[in-house]
């Protein structure tokens, strides 16, 4: 068999995740809870599921979920995304990014990609003939955004460009005044642009959560990539959505019908339920907020030097006063040795840029994160 | 946007689902059943999220899982595939053939697919760049394959020849002889199988299934596609799974972890304890033979020709001695005027033959079974 993946290797968050499982490390790195999600949440599955609704939903989602996210969109958002031909379901935020990629990408366009970057966005621009080309951020100006740099990568081949906000690594967020920059450099190219905002509701300190579909020239030409693995605590149930404009929207799903064709109907009418109450989305705000508190104090006596994550569950730390191994055999040493499992940044980066950052999930229970931060506080 | 798919609309599913809701039909039209899973099924899934088995599975699929797959395997086959890297879980069978073609196909390969042909295989291919060569089979000699002519469509750049047994829409199975054909055909090629195993336990009269897996000289180079959706009643759950070969299993599992990257973890545990009594899928086998038979029999009274099908949960007849309307539109008039659903076999023609057949789905209750037959009685 001749790869068409010859370089790829088993992602960073499964290495992690196995070497934590295997050694017994508390395992700070790949981005999910280790606690349970709402009970009504399962009650509303097991309901569901005694009522028979255990059938292949509709291609697009089923309505009342449709309908529901619109009606979360508008009033958190005043925005409007018609349920029939807007709001699509699918197999979680990846496969979301995929078939957008696949819907948009003909062979040889580009897409401009921040890094550090989640590690699903580069393999899925390729696969599907694309190149990506990089805007690199760093830590020495806190992940900036220097937009005549951007500028300056846009190309008669640039079709999209995909962003994160909040953001998966850094923590950092989107302001209005990057939403306007980003409107004001791709004015009049017809450039999409990929947003993926899985941690949408996961926002701190009063911040107001920027999407480029609030800008009114963007909206046409944005796909936003949404999620309700982060917000409800199941990412395990592999749900997400694209919110785009009608003639996007019949691309996306051209594509989606052919990759999964339809997503598990028990958790759609549990989730269309469960929105119902805004304060079931809601609360995770303040809850997460908490957690990064927490995590922060509890890390204060230690060697590290960070800033505080503007949003997402993410905190990233760096350890330049402790050592100056590469930050992925480091990773991998305090698994081993310390107990405590993180990711290291340099995997976001093309290039395996190491700015000696490791990345720690805070999505875990008090008594994980008082440990881990015990542990660390020893370095 | 310049559409990547011009020539794609809604899948006939979707379509005939829609209208058959919208008209009030009997819908027979899309294979799904209209009565519930096992009890213990749901009960399984509820037991587990309470657990909290909610969050990310492995990318390649819980292991309880893989080895109760690979047990079954052995104990039905005499096959061996190990579960560590012989064995995937993906979202429902349409993304393991998405994945498949994803992982193997090079731009400008060729992938021979026999027709009528499941509706997701064409546009998975040419998404991923390769090009399908069609062998034609006719209701004349009852959709037999003639060899030589498989053999004849086969050149430098065949990557892979893909088949369905039971197949959909048909409902015929492959034989010994079917195998030991295509084994002699490929013989020393290097090309791939890819076979979707989906109606595996769906097969009548005391047949035994085929795969070309069982065939030594095809296993290396087979790709099964299964999944539980027709098996365990449970379509809308969207679980599937991958057997082929380590080397092949690898290039599988780069292209899974960046389209969906991981499937429902509670359903995932479910099927793994539910799988433990063969009953549980064995049973399935009796269950659809008696639905068939009890549809032929209150169809005889009818004057549509049928052969009963061999497998699946279809049942073909030809309507020639009623009318010679298009198939099409003849489905789309008898769910509105007869209330009954279908799906024309056109649709699974690359050139849309028109054979006047239809398909009529029966995983349906016997009283909906019954009042449909009834209805097409009088025709
Ligand atoms: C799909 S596994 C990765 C989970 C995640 O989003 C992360 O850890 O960054
Ligand atoms: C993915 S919806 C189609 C269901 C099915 O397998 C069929 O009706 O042929």
């Amino acid at each position: 068999i001749s790869s068409k993946q010859p370089n790829i290797g088993t992602t960073i968050f499964t290495v992690m995740s196995q070497l934590a499982a295997e050694t017994g490390a508390l395992n700070l790195s790949q981005g999910f809870p280790n606690f349970n999600c709402s009970p009504k949440l399962i009650e509303l599955v097991n309901h569901h599921m005694k009522k028979g609704m255990n059938q292949y939903a509709p291609m697009a989602g089923i309505m009342p979920l449709r309908e529901a996210i619109a009606q979360k969109t508008a009033d958190l958002y005043q925005l409007n995304y018609h349920p029939n031909d807007e709001i699509t379901i699918a197999s979680g935020c990846t496969e979301v990014l995929y078939a957008i990629m696949t819907a948009i990408i003909h062979k040889g366009d580009e897409v401009i990609v921040f890094e550090p970057a989640y590690d699903s966005y580069v393999p899925s621009i390729e696969l599907n003939g694309g190149k990506a080309v990089y805007v690199t951020l760093s830590p020495e100006n806190n992940f900036a955004i220097d937009w005549n740099l951007v500028k300056s990568k846009i190309t008669d081949k640039t079709k999209a460009i995909i962003l994160t906000t909040p953001h998966n690594p850094t923590g950092k967020c989107f302001t209005q005044n990057n939403i306007n920059s980003l409107a004001a450099i791709t004015k009049n190219t017809g450039i999409f642009i990929i947003s993926d905002e899985v941690y949408e509701h996961i926002i701190f300190d009063g911040r107001k959560h920027w999407s480029p579909s609030m800008h009114p020239e963007l909206k046409e030409r944005t796909f936003v990539c949404g999620s309700f693995g982060k917000t409800f605590h199941t990412t395990g149930w592999k749900l997400g959505y694209c919110l785009a404009p009608k003639e996007l929207t019949a691309e996306f799903r051209k594509a989606h019908q052919w990759i999964t064709f339809s997503c598990p109907t028990p958790f759609q009418y549990a989730f269309a339920d469960f929105l119902k109450e805004p304060d079931n989305y809601l609360s995770v705000t303040q809850f997460y907020q908490e957690k990064r508190d927490k995590f922060n104090n509890w890390l204060k006596p230690s060697r590290f030097d960070w800033i505080p994550a503007e949003g997402s569950f993410f905190q990233m730390v760096s350890y330049k006063k402790i050592t100056d191994e590469p930050d992925y055999d480091l990773a991998i040493k305090w698994t081993k040795e310390i107990g405590v499992a993180s990711i290291p940044i340099s995997v976001f980066y093309s290039e395996k840029i190491d700015n000696k950052i490791l990345r720690f999930c805070f999505a875990k229970d008090d008594e994980m994160l008082e440990k881990a931060a015990e542990k660390l506080c020893k370095l």
